[in-house]
């Protein structure tokens, strides 16, 4: 087997654990020696050992003169476990090949760096394209200390997302619904607006189909407290719920929530940037937004969606008045559309998924 | 090579000619004796010889003791030309294998009998889905006496043909716009409402990116004849323009249009059905419907749209004001949708087609 084969071994091995690791990024890591496989391992949660100590633990005696193939570079620093760097000089690998390198400017290439500095060759960029794609979510963390924004809308083919009457049950199909909670799944906050909660009272909840899976934390965007009482999202015994409030709101209504378990966190609701930087303070790091159409068209106003998720039914509702699922005032000119990069498109059963990354001005394609 | 593989030769030929025989069929036909191609040829323009006369022409004396191999039946009448069955008859062919029967009931099946009574074998069905698909346009006016309609939109991933200022260049790429002249270049008519007219002013003809081309008639659905005499549409030194509208118009705007070449048709242009009646008895086999949104809004409730083909760019404008592909009075539950089958994804650039053929209540899947 080659390097590439190793680290697509890693890389396939680090996605495993997607939505379990937050805030910490994915990783994998696989130990070969002469032409076989000793050990391999991911780092499956926060707290818990990175993903060379698994592997090393599992290789053993055999880690010695070993190469190691790990999807990020190794770190240097003493957070909740030891620098994996030194694991590794002690360990006595031959060689390390890393995919990328950490954005994490405690690591940023200090882990490489040590593990060099102790005579061990270090190779730097295998498969890295992957590595990036798998870690969207943390390395938007590192850059700009916001959580990585998921817009997932459906519409019908003629871009409704209900009929005039308001009635959406169902546009699209059981395949996509469950991408929809396998996402749910992978993220750890999933936001709407109480517009959604007052027309559809969700339960915003992940329902894999084999059961189990990770509730996200259901965070509501109500700027004057207009919940009803009796909405689902407020059974905190399912999952956290959060509401953001710009404050001034009825005081014993917050009371009686909060007695419930909600937390209600004082915000602006229509200024998403400091929703962002609030949710982030609050551990949020993979946020996933269901809008409505209010809060999506926010969302785009702000530019300050990372990627979108566009579920597409075949089918033709029809209606002047049946709602998109982007709204807000929307931009003047064709021009001014936001543009997605990377597209991608997947079937799930007879809908169709078109999933991209928008380019905003003076961003680098 | 095999039986499919002649046949697939033949459906080949036959698509060479598409948006060129109407109301023709597209016909292919390939002549083998002994493992060896003789002759071939396709049906190029409705009035000329048929695909099977040329391939015999090609074959000569070759023909004897040879198989056909044919997308359609062979025809049995006297039309603009003799019947081919005859023809066959008389070039001694050894056998005879068919895609599909005809769907005319001047042939149905008489072609293939008459053939069979000479004591010529004959075998039906060899591609016959692919001989289908290649003959949709044909084989529904054949079914149901009226033009094959084709609506074709170009929305953004939120749903939108225009900013909510109405503004809506360009949604889609060059790419896109290719395939939307190729489109053009194959029916014999393109239908817009005058509000596509008055907002855009299109010239609604077929610019192939290396020239040439067929421009379809133009009809403009416009019951009070609002049409402005500047109108590109109406410069019919290009391409044929057919106005319909509810009659009692202005009967001096109607003389000088007329005057200029332009065709007025009486219809109720809000009753689809009696307007595709009208077209069809005027020669339109293959209609591309380019909207704009209450045009495609009324045919969709009219249950007469026989396949879409809706562009998607990748890009998100928002505008809770921003008008979709398909407006009118929608229907009222999303269960009410109309479904599309056999849905293909083709991309044209960044851009996406989603194409698929609506199901009505009470149609066989």
């Amino acid at each position: 087997m080659t390097d590439v084969q190793y680290m697509q071994m890693a890389l396939d091995l680090a996605a495993q654990a997607k939505g379990q690791t937050n805030p910490n990024p994915l990783v994998g890591a696989v130990l070969v020696k002469d032409g076989r496989i000793v050990g391999f391992g991911a780092h499956l949660k926060a707290g818990e050992p990175h993903a060379e100590v698994h592997a090393f633990r599992m290789a053993g005696e055999h880690a010695e003169g070993a190469t190691l193939y790990v999807t990020l570079e190794p770190c240097s620093h003493h957070g909740k476990t030891p620098p994996c760097a030194d694991l590794v000089i002690s360990s006595k690998v031959k060689k390390v090949v890393v995919a990328m390198t950490d954005p994490n400017p405690l690591v940023a290439g200090n882990g490489i760096n040590r593990i060099r500095a102790h005579g061990i060759e270090v190779e730097v960029g295998v498969l890295e394209s992957q590595a990036v794609a798998l870690n969207e979510r943390f390395l938007h963390n590192m850059r700009t200390s916001r959580p990585f924004v998921v817009i997932k809308t459906a519409m019908t083919l003629d871009g409704k997302i209900a009929a005039h009457t308001g009635d959406s049950r169902w546009i699209t199909g059981p395949d996509a619904r469950v991408a929809v909670h396998q996402l749910r799944n992978e993220v750890d906050g999933i936001l709407v607006g109480i517009g959604t909660v007052r027309a559809d009272d969700p339960e915003l909840t992940t329902r894999m189909p084999e059961g189990g899976g990770k509730h996200p934390t259901r965070i509501i965007l109500d700027s004057s407290l207009q919940i009803e009482e009796t909405a689902k999202v407020l059974d905190t015994s399912i999952a956290p719920t959060w509401i953001i409030t710009s404050g001034g709101a009825d005081a014993e209504k917050s009371a009686r929530l909060r007695a419930r378990g909600v937390q209600i966190l004082k915000s602006a609701p229509h200024d998403v940037a400091a929703v962002l930087d609030l949710l982030y303070a609050n551990g949020i790091t993979h946020l996933l937004v269901e809008g409505g159409a209010t809060v999506n068209g926010a969302f785009l106003q702000a530019g300050l969606i990372d990627k979108v998720m566009a579920f597409i039914a075949p089918k033709l509702i029809g209606g002047a008045g049946a709602p998109t699922p982007y709204a807000g005032a929307g931009f003047e000119k064709m021009s001014q559309a936001v543009t997605l990069r990377d597209i991608s498109v997947t079937t799930y059963g007879d809908d169709i998924c078109i999933t991209g990354y928008p380019v905003y001005e003076g961003e680098q394609q």
